[in-house]
């Protein structure tokens, strides 16, 4: 029996939970002939609060079941893991294209501004590991860039508050003070730096004003994977199959998922899977509960 | 040398991450005279989103730490764990002592209440869990238990966002429509069943108004534990040690932390702990990273 073409196989994302869900859903607006194969950490979720060590290790073993079922090329949405574990995943799967969300971003954020402040707003771990400056001043030394940790905003999201005064009066904390200095010494640019944060657009925007570029993370990741897919020659044919897996608590993954993916999951369409390397080596892929 | 008389051994505390620092916090001032060895499993937070085969899994190992560095009582101040892992835990380590914070908020709150109507405030697991209705129904049988699920609180109180405008606006989400009734049908007490939320006393009081008993678990959990040192005879004579011990982020596990416990405390004074088998067997207790 001949292989299956590589350009057949699924594309995976891997996120830490259900946030990397509106990574998924642009992937699938962009790329509707391209099938998916998605796999949220939910076990061990949030990364962002988690030590570097411990992420990198979390994301390996993660990202080596998605290449055990054999993908094409790696999304990772998780921005935690972007920051610290890209270059490890890099070496690990040799070969396999890997994408993480921070240097799509700056790179969208850097043909955006035009005053040359951007605002990047991220959980804690990402904030803290410093990865988005670092990316933004690889390709605009000049910029100036002002970070914001908005932890609560992850809260808000997975809670389905997205709107109304909760979410308005945090936005406000937050960005409000960074966005209502004089015009000229404000961000005109503001990168979603976790993918929670595309549910709250609407307060977000509310705050930061119509002037302001918005870089979503989640498109520009879509894009990226695109003209990756052209280069190497991986296009698919396929008819957007879509396979969920997750390592814990499937029924809070479909109910907070289904919003971020904007699409009904039901708790039946997802398979809880094993990352313990002795649960894998024993059950074979099996749930271990 | 002879072995160290059991009464001066340290009490165990356990939690997911800092919240049990609001029941240590207590535990220290009703109990002075005695050593604590605190215990968060900051690598796998939170608990209050995970399954149930998972929580009990990892309280377990957390929970054996503790034992293996000699305990004389073990206090396990996660609500989630608490409720799931109890009667695991009382079977793997039988003849220690074991108290989780459900029974004696659950004892609190049928003591308080008069009209027989306890609302219960906790995370996600906790309430689909149930635990504290079925505690309060085992000794209450006509009460009638609200439990309702206050997820945004923990991120609220771990942002430090403890009082303002956001924290005002949660509470009334939350709590507005359950506490606004007509007043011979709301509940006349409250339990705080996550150990995040006592951090959130102001707003949360503003809400449901000044006739309603709050059951603080942390200050229950204290006075559980006083009665049970006596019980055993095994009340000490220290001078107040703590020993703090965290799996990942110390730094986060000091900034979070310290308003927590109440008292500053420094990264430095934070042992990292390795709670994977293969990496105590190896590692002999030194971080793994």
């Amino acid at each position: 029996m001949a292989a299956r073409p590589a350009n057949a196989a699924p594309i995976g994302v891997f996120d830490s939970g259900v946030g990397g869900l509106t990574v998924l859903r642009a992937l699938r607006t962009a790329l509707p002939q391209e099938d998916f194969l998605y796999l949220g950490d939910t076990a061990r979720l949030p990364y962002g609060t988690k030590g570097a060590g411990t992420v990198v290790r979390y994301a390996l073993q993660a990202s080596q079941l998605l290449v055990d079922r054999g993908i094409k090329c790696l999304v990772v949405a998780c921005n935690t893991a972007s920051a610290v574990a890209l270059p490890a995943m890099r070496t690990a799967f040799a070969g396999l294209p890997v994408i993480g969300v921070i240097e799509p971003g700056a790179a969208a954020a850097c043909a955006a501004t035009r005053n040359g402040h951007i605002a990047v707003i991220a959980t804690d771990g990402t904030v803290r590991g410093g990865a988005y400056p670092a990316a933004i001043h690889a390709l605009r030394p000049d910029a100036r860039v002002s970070a914001a940790a908005c932890q609560v905003f992850v809260a808000l999201a997975e809670e389905g508050w997205t709107d109304g005064a909760v979410a308005k009066s945090a936005a406000q904390r937050y960005l409000g003070e960074l966005f209502g200095a004089a015009a000229d010494d404000s961000p005109d640019t503001l990168v979603l730096g976790c993918t929670h944060f595309p549910m709250l657009i609407g307060p977000i925007r509310a705050v930061v004003g119509g002037k302001v570029a918005i870089v979503d993370s989640a498109a520009t990741v879509a894009q990226a994977t695109d003209r990756l897919l052209q280069d190497h020659d991986l296009r698919g044919n396929g008819n957007g199959r879509l396979t969920l897996l997750a390592t814990d608590a499937p029924e809070r993954f479909a109910r907070v998922g289904s919003a971020f993916l904007g699409d009904a999951i039901g708790a039946g369409q997802i398979e809880l899977v094993d990352l313990n390397p002795a649960g894998r080596r024993a059950g074979a892929g099996t749930p271990p509960r």
